[in-house]
């Protein structure tokens, strides 16, 4: 089969005029979930679809899934991404994962082929979160992991519901059929970190993503002359602070644990040269993929907070957002690493440092992920890239990888010619 | 002369009734310099000074000098400090320095004694710098630091000169005559700190004040996913930032180089959760009594800055303020601790964590402070407070500070009776 292939021109152009619409007057594009611009971005996800032979399917969430029917009964490989983007973002974040996909049906047609196992492709819902909270909505609500109700009641800031704009762009849609349940999923996606291109590798085969931990730690010392006050009497709830972050990070680069660690936001009050801080407000970003390492740095950082409390500070401090870490499946991601090896593609396991539908979907069935190489490790902004050789690559190894995964699909169950 | 005497009940009722001057409706009092009500404290004053037998001049900063004759030609012991004061303030901070000595002065009316040197009660223009930049105005000038023109024209935010507010309040002056140039000054102040109280100590014998320096630092690296981008491969300008102000501050906790350190204000950006800081700003308050030791402290700033921009990251650093360390007179502090010694209180040497007019006037003569203990080190508050015991008995060491001084002073140069 190896003469299915990806046309280069043809996903390239599709990038490029996915890419132009939602167009920011502050840069890149602005597609937030169920907006006019993310609308017309899924129509013409869907005239795509529809053109590479695909029957589209609408679930209530609003999820696209274009289906190429296969010869085998109840075999269905599941890829795909999503399109909805964050304010000024790249033009790759998803987007790549699923005009890629299109690209996979778009080589089965021009080859006159009829895949084995049914391919569908998949567009997410609101997988960003920069429009409804929580983010990976659709892929949630596909998984299980959140009811539809409660999704669809969902409201943005202007108090819109989920439901109700899904219903007012004409994408609220109706159960999908029980054959389409996925066998397997696989996401290709920008790396959107710096790894691949450090190591000037090509492809990451992605076998878990991390979780991660955010807490708002409040810290309440007092307020002195900065000149009148010895060291020794103070109560320096910014020098407190600024320990305990410089620790926290200290323990994940020597130790490792956790694999990431941040502190993106401190505030020292007065806030003034000659005033020692009387109280700090500061937030910690853990992550990891071992659940065990993640549980370990917060039972670190909240032990020493413990023993600021002992020495005299007042201290709140609060969990704001919790994901366990994801493990993908073993045998997956070695199927996606036979076929990386077959495509001579450099390549190497790793873990994904952001969230992705992927990591819902796998509590439906084995799931797993493809990286390429993200410049300079930028996302989430307009100057997003990854060199056209890089996703063509990954274009191909994401059919070779459905290729090989068909060929592992029984034929007993063989479902009649259309 | 033990039968001259502090008025307890007098000391205190002035300073209620000066602390009435400039109630700011947020609380404390408001009587930034050259002000209206300023201009009230100091008609107050002069009136006081006045009924104290003084003779009042007025310089051409606006300093009042209040001045008792002795019998002893050119010696004068001077001592007083100031009355304006910062936003919302406490009563005590200068103003209790200007009355206790306004209170030594009525203590000879009330013996109808003539003290052997006269006696000069200074109250320094726009001490604490809140209006007018610099601080210590009125004793820069004086002491020659600072050329009068200078002053005069140092303009406040709404562009009013020091000049034009001295004439609109009628406080603009003439030369002092010369005779009245100090032998000696001492200032009677309000600690501002926590030292004494937390010691249990009466007074303190103040015999070198801190210099500063003011820093402000920006660190720049690069803003990173804080999911995506491992520690190997950040250019965290926060966690650099953190981990420096925390090395700064545990050098004075451990080393006492310098005396104290402070970071009063530190923001990190973009400032979100989950993006690692490209770029931190953050301000080192540095002080100490030792000029080596500060410069020395400074040094290792600079030497740390420089390691980081090896490490990568782009550094800038300014150094905002400085005052040198000023070491007070010898002899003078001996004298003050027999007094104290004399009186029976409890006392230790110390060093002026905050500025003070004295340390200007060092320059023109010995110079030397007296401590009396702050509640809880708090000042430039409300709060700001000091147990009348305390007060009385800093200004009874103030008495017989100045009645030892005067022995000391030779009689060759009798003054004729007045």
């Amino acid at each position: 089969m190896s003469h299915l292939a990806i046309d280069r021109e043809r996903l390239l152009q599709r990038l490029h005029e996915l890419g132009a619409l939602g167009a920011d007057p502050k840069g890149g594009r602005t597609r937030l979930a169920l907006t006019d611009a993310d609308k017309s971005a899924r129509d013409l996800i869907v005239r795509w679809l529809k053109e590479a032979g695909a029957v589209v399917h609408i679930d209530q969430i609003g999820n696209i899934v274009g289906v190429l029917p296969g010869s085998v009964r109840h075999a269905t490989i599941m890829t795909g991404s999503h399109i909805d983007t964050v304010a000024r973002a790249g033009a790759y974040d998803g987007c790549y994962g699923v005009i890629a996909a299109i690209e996979v049906l778009d080589a089965f047609r021009v080859a006159n082929e009829r895949p084995k196992a049914s391919i569908a492709v998949a567009v997410f819902t609101n997988e960003e979160g920069a429009r409804f909270n929580p983010d990976l909505l659709g892929s949630r609500v596909m998984s299980g992991e959140l009811p539809l109700q409660a999704a669809l009641d969902v409201r943005d800031h202007a108090g819109c519901t989920v439901g109700d704009e899904l219903a007012r762009i004409g994408y609220a849609g109706a159960p999908l059929p029980a054959e389409l349940s996925p066998s397997c999923f696989v996401e290709l996606h920008i790396e959107q970190g710096p790894v691949l291109e450090s190591k000037n590798l090509q492809v990451g085969i992605v076998d878990a993503v991390q979780g991660h931990a955010w807490w708002k730690v409040v810290i309440e010392g007092t307020a002195n002359h900065a000149g009148t006050t010895p060291m020794e009497l103070r109560r320096d709830a910014g020098a407190a602070a600024m320990s305990l972050a410089t620790e926290i990070i200290r323990a994940a680069r020597t130790e490792a644990t956790p694999n990431v660690a941040t502190v993106g936001s401190l505030s020292l009050e007065p806030g003034i040269i000659n005033v020692v801080p009387g109280r700090a407000t500061l937030t910690f970003d853990l992550r990891d993929h071992r659940p065990g390492r993640l549980h370990l740095a917060e039972a670190r950082l909240v032990e020493t907070l413990k023993e600021l409390e002992q020495q005299g500070f007042t201290v709140s401090a609060q969990c704001t957002s919790r994901a366990e870490p994801v493990s993908f499946d073993a045998g997956l991601c070695h199927e996606l690493e036979l076929a990386a090896a077959a495509l001579g593609a450099t390549r190497q396991r790793m873990i994904s440092g952001a969230s992705h539908d992927a990591q819902m979907i796998a509590q439906l069935c084995p799931s797993a992920m493809i990286f390429v190489p993200s410049h300079r490790g930028i996302s989430h902004n307009p100057a997003e890239h990854t060199d056209p050789d890089h996703l063509i690559r990954g274009a191909e190894l994401l059919l070779h990888a459905i290729l090989r995964l068909q060929a592992t699909m029984g034929d007993s169950d063989a479902r009649p010619a259309v």
